[in-house]
This record gives structure tokens, sequence and C-alpha cells, in this order.
């Protein structure tokens, strides 16, 4: 019997999809990578999961973990794969209020958790753009950051405990709900992040934070982006840390939003070069502390102009500005897009070199950005209507050319998947790529976990 | 020419200490683990480590990393191994307000860390007893905890980049100031908490968090621990999670305090079951915030009795009496000593239980703890005259037990060392524990890095 008709007879030929039916599986949301995955299957529990990894370990089978399917660099891509969807495994299992834990399974949508949270009063603080379709076995196996990253961490630091199934179907429980646990290796981080190539975690202890009583949102239009940086660090002195949020927006991105999106307005009277998005939470007291810090760098000409959120409705409109850029950006099909982190008082040093470097490569180009100004991650893009194939590689090398310079990530949120192959070659420190292969190989010897991504071969 | 005299040669023959040159490295600082290693060497730079280990590595030579040898679990025990000390090498080499980061090298003091943080008006969290001596190869290899654990969390998340040489010698430079940065695997905090088994670390780049701009602490008397909690979690609603410590001592506790430390006195006027002290820091609207929650907690009667620091001395007297609990608890020669973690809503159960069995074990023997309510992290302690040599084997296993039974560990934050290799056998995860063996084998095959530590064989 081949692998399909073994796999029917552990999770039931329902769940067994091929043909026509695994269509919504295979196109990458990128629109780059089309697989033709062997089937897809459907578990419906760890002991499923289990046995299916066992199988596929005794026939040398390849096996793909799939959960929402919104990664952007190609880790789900497989040719001849088994596609392991999760999706079934869907259940939150508990929340914890007095703990402040919630027990899920990887097949939960990240807004599903979010809400769980909310209804007991706090907090899941991982957020972005693809949130009511990606799941809590994606945002692990990618470590997926978001807006949230400057207050809470990523989605690594929300994370207890988690239970995986490793190559040979053995289940790994690592199900702990505690925040000091010293018991030997880090194995719990070493799978977070690992794309699925070392393990299949199947369900997670997450933390919850205590839900801010009064939060503070605005738009400022600081002079440069050091002024930003200076009055972000202002504000998190005075507040004790209660910045959640700092997104910064160049001219040429409101431009885009302007013309792309129906109904979209200026941030201020007048246009500004650097407009950024800045959130805080706390007690009552900010706003008055944030009023503060404010006139401060008003008087100083730190800031130009400044608009406080005054109500539900101006806040969500400050962050749809925020939050079309995937929208935004896209509405052209970029020479480059990189998801890059730089040390956070590098930002402006970048910029002035990647702009000088664009020029000299492409004179014609447009570039663009949104970027996590408090966590040093730039989505920078750049456009060109030249018809040169090679342009996209020596725009991409110049990039991460300057970030290796400035001892940045070349990957920041978005993971490496096939997408940055190459860059993990050509950047990352040769000695890691060495014991990464190391302990690819110690923990899945025959090579059949989502082989391919992640390391360079 | 054997070890020592090749080691002089890449180090120096000053540095490479023998016999009485050696006296105060080979005791632990409990006084348990007495080793007689080959010598002590002392490199100057990541360049002479990987010098070393190069050498160690060609010749098969065990090498035992040390820093400040203020370990409790044996961790750096060793017989005929080469202890190599990174004491020499610390430099604090750049703090960066801007970017809130410092970079230190393995043989800086905690205390100068927290001091060059304090001096560019930021602060590194991590603080407990012996921040006097630990220095930062210690408590990245130990990833220390402490009493701030529930704002900031432990030491490994305070660490954005090390520097690592492995094995055989060669340096793995992860050397980077991200706060995002997925690029690869998790080999940074594989490496963290390791002990020194997988790699040492010669060097760190440390995340440095806003000095609050106001502090507010005070001594609680809840009429429960499940009714402290509530409290807690009611401070951490009301300040948007601005708690930094929340200690508890039982009334035994408070006794021995007061009968071993001069000068000590009575938390309040009347005796209490429960103390706790609580410390939250944000801005100045949280003293009003603190009364309003402990005045409807007095009121709804959650607590008994409450104190607030009124200044500096009022608050460094109530922070003396939980800072004292190594003097105070070791006083006695304990029959049990505990450094256990459990789910935050778990520690009422398990005293109870634990209570319970105590009486049943040994009926004379007294208990008494310090822990960290807010993570879940308790040092428990008990006592017997008896003259039974079982009788710590049974303790022992009688509270591992229990905390096994409630998903709990029995490693909180000393680590594992040589202590905890008979829990690790019976309690951790078998699975996770032959994964931890292929990753040791994978990074270190002729088992020359703090052999027969971490992992029982």
């Amino acid at each position: 019997m081949g692998f399909i008709e073994q796999a029917a007879a552990i999770v039931g030929s329902a769940q067994v999809l091929t043909g026509s039916d695994i269509a919504r599986y295979v196109d990458d949301p990128t629109g780059a990578y089309h697989s033709a995955p062997l089937c897809v299957v459907r578990p419906g529990s760890t002991r499923e999961v289990s046995d299916l990894m066992a199988l596929a370990y005794g026939m040398g089978q390849v096996v793909v973990p799939v959960s929402g399917n919104t990664g952007v660099s190609g880790g789900t891509f497989n040719e001849g794969a088994v596609m392991l969807s999760v999706e079934r495994m869907n259940a939150v299992r508990e929340v914890n209020a007095s703990a402040r834990t919630a027990t899920v399974e990887a097949g939960v949508i990240l807004d599903r958790l979010r809400d769980a949270a909310d209804d007991a009063g706090l907090v899941f603080p991982v957020v972005f753009g693809a949130r009511g379709s990606a799941m809590v076995g994606g945002i692990l196996s990618t470590n997926a950051g978001g807006s949230n990253v400057l207050r809470y961490g990523n989605t690594r630091a929300q994370c207890l405990g988690i239970e995986v199934v490793l190559a040979d179907g053995r289940v790994m429980d690592l199900m702990t709900a505690l925040h000091k646990d010293n018991s030997g290796y880090d194995l719990r981080d070493l799978m977070i992040g690992a794309e699925g190539t070392l393990g299949i975690i199947t369900a997670a202890v997450m933390k919850l934070s205590p839900k801010p009583a009064h939060t503070v949102t605005a738009m400022l239009a600081p002079v440069s982006l050091d002024a930003a940086l200076t009055v972000l660090n202002r504000l998190q002195a005075a507040s004790g840390g209660a910045v959640e949020a700092c997104e910064y927006m160049p001219r040429s991105y409101i431009e885009r939003q302007l013309a792309q999106i129906a109904g979209a307005r200026e941030p201020f009277d007048a246009p500004h070069e650097v407009n950024v998005l800045v959130e805080l939470a706390g007690d009552a007291g900010l706003s008055e502390l944030f009023e503060d810090v404010l006139g401060a760098a008003l008087e100083e000409g730190l800031i130009a102009d400044a608009v406080i959120a005054q109500n539900d409705t101006q806040r969500a409109a400050m962050w749809e500005r925020r939050e079309s850029a995937a929208e935004v950006t896209l509405a052209t099909t970029p020479a480059l897009m990189g998801d890059i982190a730089l040390p956070v008082d590098r930002l402006s040093d970048f910029f002035a070199a990647m702009r000088d470097r664009l020029s000299k490569i492409e004179p014609k180009a447009q570039e663009t950005c949104v970027a996590h100004l408090g966590d040093g991650n730039i989505h920078y893009v750049a456009y060109s209507e030249a018809n040169d194939p090679d342009l996209k590689i020596r725009l991409s090398e110049a990039m991460e050319g300057l970030v290796a310079d400035m001892r940045g990530s070349f990957s920041a949120e978005h993971g490496v998947g096939l997408y940055k192959l190459g860059s993990m070659e050509r950047h990352k420190n040769p000695v890691a790529l060495d014991v990464m292969r190391s302990i690819k190989t110690a923990l899945d010897p025959k090579g059949i976990l989502n082989p391919g991504k992640v390391i360079p071969a």
C-alpha cells in the first residue's frame, strides 16, 4: 500500500485530499510559488499526527506542515510532498484568566485566540494583517512579529509551552505553563521559528497579558527619523515603557496610500516627510504624560505637527493607514521587497545609504516603505519600470550588503522559507549555518520534514 | 608538550594557574562540590578562547567554563578538567542609550552592567542576591531568573546577541542588536541556559529597558495565597502590567528572619500568615491607582493589612527582608531545598499537598519558603532533626512528584548542573532528553565541553 492508502487508515479517507480538492493549499499567497503535492492530509489529533509521521518516517516520505497558509516566503511550497494541515486541530482548550494563559491547538486562527483573550479581560498581543487567517502553528513556526513587538516581543516571547511531533512520530511534550523553567536545553525556542523543519507543533500554551485600561493613539510628524527616535525614547522614559507601537510611514507611502485606498485622508494639514503612528497603553495618567512630552517636543522643534485620536473611529483610521500597507505597496509589482531588521538607531543611516545605492543602480527607481520604528524592522520596497532581468538581484544584493555592513538581518519577521535561502548562504554566519545543519541532521536524519527550506544546501 | 605548556603559549604562563593558585575556583559556593581541575586558564580575548578550545579539541581535553562561580547546582564542578575562566574578558564595550543596548564581555559582573545601564538613564532588570559577583557569562549560561522576571522575563529575554566559541574552537558570531531576526534556527536561545555544555559564551549584546519614573513598594497581608493572586491580577489589570515584583513570605519565614537577622522588624503590627512584597513601576499616576486597588481589596476583605513604603529607607528595609533569604534559610542546614516552578494559580494547592506529604514522611519536620508569586517560582525549604540518611531523598521525591503532577518544573532558575541530574532523569520528558542528547552529540562530538552536566548519561 502507498502512503495515501495507509494515511486514510489513520485519519479516514475523507481527510486525505488529492486532485482538485487540494487547490486551495498549493498556491503561495504571493503567487510566486505553485506546487504539486502528493496529497493533503488533515489529522484531527496529536495522536494522528504522530501516526502519520511514523508512517512517513518508515517510508522516507517528505512531509510539509501547513496551517493558515498566509506566509510570504514559500515556506509551505513543495513538490510531491505530503502537506500535513493542522486546520482541524482547532480547539481553544482552556483560557485561564487567573494564571493568564491560553492552551490552544495549532489550527486555532490568530483572531480567535485574540478574541478568547479579550473575552477573559486579557490580551494576546501578536497582531498583523493576516490575523484573520494565520494560525497558531504558523505564527509559532515562523516566530511572527507584527506591530506590538516593541512592547511585548515577538511570538516566541508569548509562548510558555509547546507540543511537537518529531520526524519519526515521537511526541515531545513541553506543554507547561511556567514562567521559569531551566530544565535543560531550550528546545521550545529551537522549535519556534524552525518553519516546520525540525518538528510539527501541534499545540501550545500561550501567555496572555494584562489588558491596558487606557490607550493613547496619535500621528506625529517628527522633523527627521532621528528626531522620531528621540521622541520615542522620551515617551518610553516618561511612561516606563508603555509604548506599544511606533510605526513609520514616509511621504512616499502616504502619497501611494492616498492614491490607492478609497477614502484615504492626509494625516496632517500640510505634507510631512516623516509620519509616525504612535500608540501607548497603560493607566489613565498616560494622556497627560503624552501631551507633556509632545508639548516639549513641539517647542524644541523635534516634531512639526501632531494629531491625537479623540475616539475609536479616529484611532481606527490611523491604524487603517498603516494596515493597508500590503495593498498599497503591492498595487504595483515591486522590483525589491525587503523585510529587514537594523539596530534601532541606524534607520536614517540605512535610508541615506540605500537611496545612494538605488540611484546608482537605477536612477529612475522609486522607493517607499513602512517600518516598525521601535524594533528596527523596515519593509523596504523599490519600483522600477526598467526591463532588466538582473535588476531584482542587483537591488537585493545592494540592500542586503548594506544591511550586513550595519549588522542587521535580511530576515526580520517573514521567515526564510525558499525566498531567502540565497540570503542565508550569502550573509548568515557560516559557523551558525554549520550548526543549523548539524541540528537538522540530528533531529531529522532522513530529511523528511519540510526539506530544502530555511537552511541552504 | 602537555595542555598546560601549550595553553601557556596561547595566554601567557601567568594566566595558567595550578596548585594553590586555583583554590578559589574549585569550591562550589554551596560547599557540596569540591573538585581538582588540571589547571585554570584565563584567556583575555575571544581569539584566545578559540585557540584554547582548538587545542583542547585536538587533545580531547575536557574544558569547563567558569565566570563568577556563584552557581548553586555544581555546574562548574570538575575533576581533571581545564577550568576556563572568562573573568579577564570584562569590558563593557558599549552602552548605546539611543538603541537601548549594552555590548559586554562574558566577565562583566552583573552589578557593573546594572550600573552602566543606570548611568545611561536605563535599567538592566536582572537582579538577585549574588549580583555583586555573578558575571554575564554565567547569568546567560544558566538563564538566571530573580525578582523581576514577572515584568521583564528572565536573562534570556534580555539578550539580543551572543558570541560563542564552539567545542572545536570555531567562533559563532551572533552579535546583533536586533529585536526581530528570523534568519534560521534560534541558536542564541539554545546556547543560553546550556550551562556551557554546547559552547562558551564570550560576549553579548544585552537589551536595556526604560527606567521607570516612579516606583511604589509595599508590604501586603492578603488573607490567603489565592487572595494574593487576585490582588496581583487586579494591580496588573489596573496598571497595564506595571508590577515588577510580587514576593511571598509565609509567617514561618518572617519568624526565622526575625530570629536570624539583627535589626529585623515585623512587617505589620499583627502577625499574618501571608506576607507579600509588591513593587510597581511606571509613571506618577501609579500611587493613586495602587491605593485605589488596595482600598477596594481591604474593603472586600482580600487583604488584612498593607504598608506602603514612604521613602527609600523604608523601601530598602522591605527588600532587605526578602533578600536575606539565603542567609535566613541556610542558617540551619535544610533537609530539602527546592527551586521549583508551578503554574501561578497552583501555589496554594502545592503548599496544601506538600504539607500533607511532609507530615506523613516526617511529622516533626518544619517548612518555610520564599516565592516569586508572580512567576510561580518557590524556593521551598524543609528542616528535620531526624538522623535519617534517606530522608533527603524521600522529601525530594515527594516534592518533585507533586511538582510533576501539577505540570511544574523541578528546576526553575538555579540550573541543573550536577545537583538535578537525577531529577532530569526521573521527570523530564524522555523524548526531550533524547533530543538534548542528539544536539549535544552533534555540537560536541568528543564530549569535551562541561561533560556530565545538565543531561543525565
